[in-house]
């Protein structure tokens, strides 16, 4: 477990949620929020998030829609009770699991849920250096590759059901490789810091049996300035209303 | 062979290249020109059209790089011959190959290329409702599934060729797919006929055997208005230069 100065308490959503997360370890920051302002759950809608971290999509989820059922599914025993933490402080019902997603836990083997969300590990099982930490390590270095959390989160969903996910945009292939044949009406949001630049994040969202075709959407744009600048407040409009005021994405599915 | 009153003569690039095509058949429109566009062969370099019809990709790129290769592979006699006439017309040397890309022709088989560029099918086998003029309904349906088109033209690239590909957007999947683990710089460019719309169309290339990730780009935008509208010259600055002025499409590869 994570000993209290061992901990920091960060605003999210413009400080409408107080979130502690380990000064060392992973820290979310942007793409959790995006993630969950790109699931469109409705009041009484069930939600499991894999690998749910410190619970801050889930909580930013539980904040804009009341009437959630919240789950998370967790493998770093600290992290999870965090996440528990981290949700009694901000009243939000979540439930929280610890367990492997490539070992789907018991209780979770006979459920099925309405959607279901992840942001899995950006750097693949060789990629770059090793994070120092080893909770950040494990939080951003996948152990389990991609296909194992597609494959586990289509398998929680019930028919039509929703899985939403946000990963590296160098991951599309990846992401895509693994819904193909599985899941239908995908739709690819890129994420791209300025106009005009490359994406660097993709979200990608589809439906669990359905048969529409792929959308590959208009790239959300999150800093109006054309630069690089100084001033952290030159979010678009709609960067704003999503990190800021707790508004949901709008997806064209 | 088609009559000389089957066909009508259509201007590309501002006029510069005239191009028989069948009245009835498969016209070639902006597709094949923003192919040419995003592939960057240089003067010395050989280039393979697969499925080339009346050769519009191919003479497109002729004419804006002197000195290439050009070969195209057709699997129809009469597009094949109309691709032979269209080049000498426009006095751009162009071989033309009659046959079938899932069996190579033998002239083929030993040969490699330094880039193959292709404008597949855009209807899967039974999406849809069937041409009535049989030639169109053959251009425009995929007899030969996407993964085949892939397939050929990789082979037929020597290795760190590049293969770059035009689609309807919603066949991103299976693109991508297609090229997992089989080539990498991959670079995925969204066409969208407005700003702030789903991409149409994407080009999609790939350099084979190499290694690096996936970049997906800013879209390219075809038209300025923010709403359809009679004048038919609304285009952007960009798409202008590429379809008027016979540029190269800027790719960050």
């Amino acid at each position: 477990m994570f000993a209290p100065g061992d901990l920091t308490e960060d605003g999210f959503l413009g400080g409408r949620l107080r979130i502690s997360q380990p000064r060392a370890g992973y820290r979310a920051a942007m793409d959790p929020v995006l993630l969950a302002a790109a699931c469109a759950a409705r009041a009484g809608e069930s939600v499991l998030e894999l690998g749910c971290g410190a619970g801050v999509a889930s909580l930013c989820l539980g904040h804009r829609t009341a009437g959630l059922s919240l789950t998370g599914l967790e493998l770093q025993p600290a992290y999870a009770a965090l996440a528990r933490e981290n949700a009694a402080r901000n009243g939000v019902p979540f439930e929280v699991i610890e367990g492997d997603l490539a070992q789907m836990a018991p209780e979770l083997r006979a459920r099925s849920f309405d959607h279901v969300i992840a942001n899995p590990p950006y750097f693949g099982a060789t990629d770059g250096t090793p994070a120092a930490d080893p909770g950040r390590e494990r939080a951003q270095r996948e152990a389990t590759p991609i296909a194992a959390w597609l494959d586990a989160g289509l398998k929680r969903l019930r028919p039509e059901g929703w899985i939403t996910l946000i990963q590296q945009a160098d991951r599309l292939g990846d992401l895509l490789t693994g819904l193909q044949g599985r899941a239908g009406a995908i739709t690819v949001l890129p994420i791209a810091p300025r106009a005009g630049r490359p994406a660097r994040r993709v979200i990608v969202t589809a439906r669990k049996g359905a048969k529409t075709p792929l959308k590959l959407l208009a790239p959300l744009i999150l800093h109006a300035a054309p630069e690089h600048s100084r001033d952290a407040e030159d979010l678009t409009e709609i960067a704003r209303a999503i990190l800021r005021d707790a508004q949901e994405l709008p997806i064209d599915r």
